[in-house]
């Protein structure tokens, strides 16, 4: 912990322009700074040019639900958020800033957001619990392109979409299995659970059960429901399937684990399908350990973490796609962009390389943030949503 | 204007760790991360050590009131941000990161700032047009050290009182004059001169006329009143004086301008007492050119600007002021340690120099800072709000 007292935090703030005599300071400040001020003034979106807001974006936090703490508070969420700002920094060239916020309303933050979209070209939402994270999502999609001009990306539910997905095209490799005829149970019913489920459905995933801690989510069911899960009840189980995981597993192809530590027994992998894939994305703890999954008769693993074998991190695709969103001028983020950003991600893998230990790329394959970017860019274009030519270097 | 585009701005944000591989990853995030959040959550002040918030600030403004511009607006306010962020870096050391506002609600954007407090050590107002400025400051003077738990800094107010009398200790030494038979003019009754004019007061100056653009302040009078200028007129002006600038400066010892561009004739500078002292700070055009009131008989000239030869800028004060104050963790900004400011900045100046044309340090005199730094810390120290050692390296 010493590099952390020793620096005083990860993040500093420099001039790009060595500011060395008054001639210097002139050009950049008063007088000089007239200039790009009346441009601004002038026209609005000249401010993507002449400031930094054109390569700047917030990592913004209430605190809620970071790590393995859960509720933290928006000061102990401070050194991650920076570490987060050091992944856009490193792997997609973005100057990011944190911004932990004391505010629990999730329409104040969204207020608060768009206050300060003046100086940001886009905001990573990052550690905000469910049901809050959803409503501040409704809130920043209630806004017009002119009151929120910049996307926004809720990471812990976008992030994991493109990850999973790219993880699942590999996997589905390995195995051999087809997209549309996939059985999966996703457990976990917060924003990460929730919104993959919607992605999976959306990108040709056609059963899939969602479950939390009471088992599988259905409408009308009373046990720790919110108006969230009722929704995605309704979408994704019109039959109103019930039943605990271990049921919902019986015979699935794909297991998808967004919810906590050791939550999914042996036993339960065992009755799945042949050749199961397994994506236990509980973070620091898996829902079942890697070893204890592959001696269950999975085919293929995934765990989250940074260090580990069958580590799998959002860090692949949260750079990539705020890079790619912010460099095409894209106002949202479409569910579109994380598809491409997704097949991106798989695509780093090479196809030789593929198998039941390697469906994704290292965390610190610094070629997957230009090509997810890349990607992302080209999706927008295709939508229609970009609003600046994209330089293809 | 070609280095804002090629740059895309002024700043940058940086690690301080290079991330050059999993390893100082697994350091710097997760898993190692966990550390200083842990710390964090036990003991809030630990912020301040593990993390970028103690070496770092917010420069907030809502760009109502930006150079020569005027209500510019938040985007067009943020390359002056930026620029002020650069000498907060350069001249004191500090992580300086701009938050232009698109919020005109004073009350709300002190509720901004202070949902902000977990991520920064203090805060620099900026550029916010009077009276608004006002209600921020008592929306902010009236929280608790528990609500908001750093300082805040208003640079066109505290940071104005301390380069002024940094200005005047000097042109005293030139002049002979003593502050205590001091008879003082201050044009421009906004933010600045208010401020300007109840610190010299407090500083030792006996007779201060604060005047605006209909003449000298008095309570009760109608035109261009606010409830900021008569609280200063009870406190200035208890004989309730009433007359034009022009019949203010007669025999006078001291103009200071924060007002606006050639607002004063040589006439009224000749009708000033013998030897007068003449402050015209309007930026970047002052209310009386140097040349004009040297002919008309000013004994010392100082302008805004900083290019001038007679230059006078902020920029001497605030990157110390804030140094010094978030060093020694004081909560609150105190006029004792902006005088401490003010006697740290004119010292800079040596005694065999001080002439009419020198009575302010060069903005670029890299050791102005640090002195500040220090002289301020040290009067916290003594008021007895610094609430940790300050290292004297």
């Amino acid at each position: 912990m010493d590099h952390f007292r020793r620096h005083r935090g990860l993040l500093a703030v420099q001039s790009k322009i060595p500011i060395k005599d008054e001639y210097i300071l002139s050009l950049v400040y008063t007088p000089g700074v007239a200039d790009p001020c009346l441009a601004i003034h002038e026209d609005p979106e000249a401010s993507f040019t002449y400031t930094m807001r054109g390569n700047t974006v917030a990592v913004v936090t209430d605190g809620s639900s970071v790590l393995s703490f859960g509720d933290a508070g928006p000061r102990a969420a401070l050194p991650v958020m920076e570490g987060k700002c050091v992944l856009l920094k490193t792997l997609a060239g973005l100057d990011a800033f944190p911004l932990c916020a004391a505010e629990r309303d999730p329409k104040r933050l969204a207020r608060l957001i768009q206050c300060l979209t003046p100086t940001f070209g886009g905001f990573a939402i990052e550690d905000i619990a469910s049901p809050r994270s959803f409503e501040l999502l409704e809130a920043l999609e209630g806004m017009s392109d002119a009151d929120l001009p910049v996307p926004f990306f809720f990471n812990d539910m976008q992030g994991a979409c493109s990850v999973v997905l790219a993880a699942l095209r590999n996997a589905l490799k390995v195995t051999g299995k087809e997209i549309k005829s996939l059985r999966a149970v996703i457990t976990g019913a917060g924003g990460a659970g929730i919104s993959v489920a919607r992605f999976l459905r959306k990108a040709g995933v056609p059963d899939i059960s969602l479950c939390d801690r009471h088992g599988i989510v259905w409408e009308g069911r009373q046990e720790g429901m919110n108006r969230f899960k009722q929704a995605a009840a309704r979408e994704l189980n019109p039959d109103g399937r019930k039943g605990t995981i271990a049921d919902a597993l019986k015979g699935a192809d794909l297991f998808v684990g967004l919810s906590a530590a050791r939550t999914v027994e042996p036993a339960a992998i065992r009755a799945m399908a042949r050749k199961p894939i397994v994506f236990a994305l509980a973070n620091p703890t898996p829902e079942i350990q890697a070893d204890e999954a592959k001696e269950a008769g999975a085919a293929v693993v995934l765990t989250g973490g940074v260090n580990y074998r069958h580590g799998m991190n959002v860090a692949l695709a949260f750079p990539g796609i705020l890079r790619g969103a912010i460099d095409c001028r894209a106002t949202r983020i479409y569910d579109e962009m994380l598809i491409a950003a997704a097949d991106a991600i798989a695509a780093r893998v090479p196809e030789k390389e593929i198998g039941p230990e390697r469906i994704v790329p290292r965390v610190f394959d610094l070629r997957v943030g230009p090509a997810v970017a890349e990607a992302v860019a080209g999706a927008a274009v295709a939508l229609g949503v970009a609003r600046a030519d994209v330089d293809p270097e």
